[in-house]
């Protein structure tokens, strides 16, 4: 990126108002870009983190931040969208594929991006993918976000005039405790997001759920405090 | 495909309710799927091709016939999802690429054709992608449903698995009057279907548009009658 002096570059960020895309948003904004933050209401739970989304965008400075409907509970087939599944507690991740997995949320969250970059005139998409805590997701991998740069370089007009958006995954191998120092140093103010897989009305986290975990982790891990509202106070872990 | 004598495969078929979707449709039974029907209402100016794929999915016998509300129009930027825009009439085709072209339509409908292939336990993804009257259009090209094929197979738990959807466009080299001949001989009744952009209240074709010119020459040139009702009676332009 880096852009001319002239006209600095525009990017569609996908973000979902948690710590890995509040981070991205903060990088593509080191990047040089124009940011255009863009998050869905695809039948999660809660509002909460569309909430936490909106927050994260006006802190960082993004041009816009918009919010698309994609009913994709309509289709079922997962706790996040399904509201007749339990939330798993406990260690979820390292087991195989988590019950959380969203069936090609990724491809369709870039997919939608890929319009919206078209749209806005972007040189790039950012993801906050990561596959270093969230290696169960097939669609978290280098080799998926690969597939998806080479189809972005065939699936639109900026493609067909040789300019396709740059598909960028900074995060993608960075523990959760580089990715909160990522963001500590671009000024990422992590009390603004939301984690969280169950948050109660207050946005309150609850503190048991994996994304809970992972995120207390990396904040242990990196060394700072970490700025989260839980719902009741708990006992740390040893580390 | 084919199946085995057991359990017949499913395949999710994307259903626009034109002439050339419901020819995929009619490819896909003659397959030997249980066929899921999706469409997609994205901020089309008419609900009339939604009711058009329902009447055919119904005729092919589906399995079902899904609706996905999909918001497109609020990301701006195409004459089919915006009203500010006038549909082109004339000689489109052939002249880079057309403004009624969607930014990353295909891509979009595609990955969530993904997630329903996930959700529903499909072998099969149908498209009816062709590259012969679509030229213009990048996500239309052979390459384009390449380079999809590929990210399927990583995208989803079952792609982890080894299974990963087979992405099917079996029109894609076919001429217009090809994909006629071909639905007629497995009974596709193309009185069912809607191809116009700028159809009227009661679903009578405007005869001008790109897609009714196509579509009228496909009927032509395949040697068979044009079921198409049209708003006003037109001379036959010649051959």
């Amino acid at each position: 990126m880096g852009g001319t002096p002239e006209a600095a570059p525009h990017a569609v960020v996908l973000l979902s108002g948690g710590v890995d895309s509040a981070t991205t948003l903060a990088v593509a904004v080191r990047d040089g870009c124009l940011c255009h933050a863009l998050s869905f209401r695809y039948g999660q739970r809660h509002a909460v983190e569309l909430e936490a989304a909106r927050r994260v965008s006006e802190s960082l400075g993004a041009l816009e931040h918009r919010v698309l409907n994609l009913p994709l509970g309509q289709l079922g087939g997962s706790a996040l969208t399904d509201l007749s599944l339990e939330v798993p507690q406990g260690d979820e991740f390292g087991r195989a594929i988590p019950v959380t997995y969203v069936p090609a949320r990724n491809t369709i969250f870039l997919a939608v991006g890929l319009a919206y970059a078209e749209v806005t005139g972007s040189d790039a998409l950012y993801i906050g993918a990561n596959a270093v805590d969230y290696s169960g997701y097939p669609d978290c991998r280098p080799e998926f976000i690969e597939a998806f740069r080479r189809l972005a370089g065939l699936a639109t007009r900026r493609a067909v005039e040789g300019r396709p958006p740059k598909i960028v995954a900074p995060l993608m191998n960075l523990s959760k405790a580089d990715i909160i120092r990522t963001g500590l140093g671009l000024g990422v103010d992590y009390g603004l997001t939301v984690s969280c897989y169950d948050p109660d009305a207050r946005a309150r986290a609850c503190g048991r759920c994996d994304s809970c975990r992972l995120r207390r982790k990396g904040f242990r891990e990196a060394g700072v405090p970490d700025p989260t509202v839980y719902q009741q106070p708990r006992k740390e872990s040893p580390p």
